[in-house]
């Protein structure tokens, strides 16, 4: 039965996240092996948003969001608050009151697999915000759910304390002990990418860059 | 059958819908008891799109945008009109020629539960659109449907004359009769959330500041 | 069986593109008796994102991007890419590095039926993308696809060659041998739309304007 | 707000509705000018699911099953409920156990725009639903709703004692005061459709038999 | 503009698609290098439902059928009518009266990517349909489509007298050139997969079976 | 990086699985604190399918089913397969080849959140599947995914091992170590649901059976 808080968990290092999180979700999300993506329908609430942290797991029942008033008590600086619906739900759970309690708390922004709703506000405060839907439709608080429990949201696995890192391309979480492995990855991708640019820009073609075109051949390509 | 147009219906007065409109969609539909908030599909066609007005209702076929143009002869000063196709259809029966139509007539905006079109010019002339799509799809001028009646929209019945508030959270509905009530209970509700933000800003729990501690623990919330 | 590319293709000029592109997507579509529109749910991935060009088409299993690094050897200036899933996907084919290299052989943008990613470099570089969804989700190269054959995307036939319109209201394909035909059909609207939009802003109704009251009273309306 | 149980409405008489349902939900629809039928996604949980009865209509919050429980009482032979949520919801309100109850209360089915459970339980019983989605997912009994006031579901308005018919085509309602007029002109639509009927099965070409020829012609029908 | 009727088109010999059709749609669809198959949402309206035939193709306007009627004329024995709205649309566009007139006339069966009615008759006449949705929704008469030009349906383009195979898996799009060669790839195929079904029941494994073991351990395989 | 096999889990005694089972879905769902459902767009490709087993779980590419194949060799008398994507694909994955092959292995069904074929075939055999649709698309044999390490599917965590439940309304997953404890709480919950349901179908209301009047009087209720 649902109905417990974990008030302490472990977290990863701010900084190492800050370094991981400026290589964006979709090279990290390369970098670990193409996992660890959350699903293309949670999107931001403004353009150029980008949030990054530990994540602080909140499971909620459909259209009650006691438990995320329940969570501020435990968010440090630094945490991205993750949200998700014991079943589907588009409910606007989240607004600008919220936000006001959670930056005051050094929250760095919330990923929701349900909806989010004073958005103007929230584009205003610069609080990001990633979610299902976009909804002005109240919840009450009258049910229980769990805080830094281990939790699925929009077809991952997040762990309290796990690293999330948020942009336009959507949510990727990367696991508490990798961020320094996968900040490693990353920078390797970025480096081979950025002189894979510079010869694609040219106009040299990837086919032959990437020496692709005998294993092109292999597999039976005509050219007409 | 459908072909009926009511030339003459009560309209609340624009004033007192304007003071309503200060408080947003997401405040007036927590005022009037969580009610009257038209599905989340409804998104406006650019970011800080607002309107408020009395609603023209217009009751459509699949495909065919005849009445809209019916419409607006009966429409006023203040108006939104208030568009539904009587079965789900994505078609863009709206564009920048009604838009005008409309605007020479003094109408608020456009709330469709079906595609509009000409996104690019509506943004240049602030005309502000909620639709559940944006789609170039033209429709056809061959059926009747009504202007006037009582709509079904997005999940809520608007009655002509109806107020009507749109922003970025969404669309909400306040019957004509209750606006000033309304008004009241929003800007209660507001001044409380004021009351509130001043305690959150400064790192107050909400637990703590709504007293949820002692029912938290009645329901059986366990801290680890 | 796939695997096939065609390399050189006929193509309609460039001018006369440029020249059709002027009406948009709206009217074109109307020009050509609404016909020949991609589903509403291919959105461009920034606000105000314009292409045309002439279309390479390319059919890519799903979660698989192969063939686009394929693609790029046979584009031209002026081409626009135009990418469809064997079946439906929403990975991210398409970012950052592909651009550079479609941008490099002067290509004007892509339209896909699935997934692009890093929208944020995608909208400085102002490379337009139309697409079903945003998502970092990464591809694989393994199997093949076919470049320059007819190919159906989002509810259309799209030859190679064909010209591509879109913009903030969808995307449009006109066959090649049509774009002056269509270009004229589409002056001929615009002109047309030109005057009643004179008379419309002053007030005048469109159902005076277009004649439609004798129409609407066989029809059996009823003004109340 | 809400919590409010209308114990007693006007009922339209069994006799009538029972004479009305054997025309079935498509007739019926189209008999009273194409208006009053659910929207195509309210499906019945088994083939030839057959219901007709007096609404009673119960509004739940998402996830909230508590006012079905509420609304047995006011329940009586040959009513159908009518359940719908404030926000769109899948979760299985409704099971082998509540379906016992209001069997004993002589209900005759159930219209939800929500889930439903114990589907084989329900099929074996021949208790009748039509629902949103199947789901084993429960729901909780802590927030009231409404009884027997006027409700929207699933894009239509339902007075409580309106009629209600349903069978595999999908559901229609029919104002309490409109029954007999209703079953009149169903019976019309089919004896005319009967004699149709006859003159189809035999070859003849519907175009000739409703005489579409001339209009046909007349929109500009070719014959290639 | 639409308004084309063709008459005369060229079919295959329903011997040779009666043929074709014992293989079942997967078969034909990898038969033919996995192409041709319509998308997953066209279900059959009841299980077990088998259809084959040549194609006769509809395009009609949203919430329109009267270009079904129009169709009627134009069917043989053996045909399969393929019906495509301009835009997405659910409505019921067809029932038993048509299905009557259609079987009047030869036709093995419906294709409509639009919503059908009367299912429980039609399950009754043992009328196949595969449709996108259920729907009683009716359809007005007052605009022109065209019959018997190319069609794209679900994903896939349709010529008129190309064979269609539809059964429980899906529907299947065979061009009329090809169904003997098809035919024979079809056969091959079952042949191939008859010896691997024998082998398979004893328990030997696919990865021995089909070779697998080498390639599964380049790819990088790891037992643990 | 994918590529993993895990060849010996620990799985739960098939006779305890085998007296859970008996429970079904939603009474399981219940006795485990309303957890561990999957998501309800997984449905039966067969009215009355039921499974029950231990988790061999298997992680794919969209449009590819390698995998599938070699997790054949693990699987024992009395697993359930359990398949996701690693991003959403609707394929027909799997069919009657490898229905044959799991069913020659004891497998008793297959949970798979993307597309099965051969339905005809899999419903005659009585091998029962779960899924997300149905689709003759079919698939490649390219790239690795893993074999029986912990799986996200349909909004669940499932753990190599763990006890599968399935039936028509739905599948739940119950944790390895839990299945004699949850199905000890199932019976409690039977038991209670038994004599509750003796006294509901004599009419007793379950508003007095389960002493709910003072709290709905508390919360407000009202009659009127």
């Amino acid at each position: 039965m649902s109905g417990t808080v974990v008030r302490n968990i472990e977290r990863a290092s701010l900084e190492d996240i800050a370094v991981l999180a400026e290589f964006g979700v979709a090279t990290i999300h390369e970098a670990q092996g193409r996992s660890g993506l959350l699903g293309s329908w949670m999107r931001p609430i403004y353009a150029g948003a980008q949030a990054a942290g530990n994540a602080v797991t909140v499971s909620v029942p459909p259209g009650d969001n006691w438990m995320i008033h329940v969570a501020v008590e435990v968010c440090r600086e630094g945490d991205v608050l993750v949200v998700a619906p014991t079943s589907p739900c588009d409910n606007g759970y989240f607004g600008e009151l919220l936000a006001s309690s959670l930056k005051a708390h050094g929250v760095h922004g919330l990923i929701i697999e349900a909806g989010c709703r004073d958005v103007k506000s929230l584009t205003e405060m610069r609080f990001p915000v990633w979610s299902r839907a976009v909804s002005a439709e109240g919840t009450v608080k009258e049910t229980l759910g769990d805080v830094n429990l281990p939790l699925v949201i929009a077809g991952q696995l997040v762990h309290p304390g796990d690293a999330i890192v948020a942009d336009d391309d959507g949510v990727v979480v990367v696991r508490r002990a990798e961020v320094r492995d996968i900040t490693a990855k990353s920078r390797a991708r970025e480096d081979k990418e950025a002189a894979s640019r510079k010869r694609l820009v040219t106009g040299e073609l990837g086919v032959d860059m990437y020496g692709m075109r005998q294993k092109l051949k292999d597999k039976g390509l005509r050219y007409i």
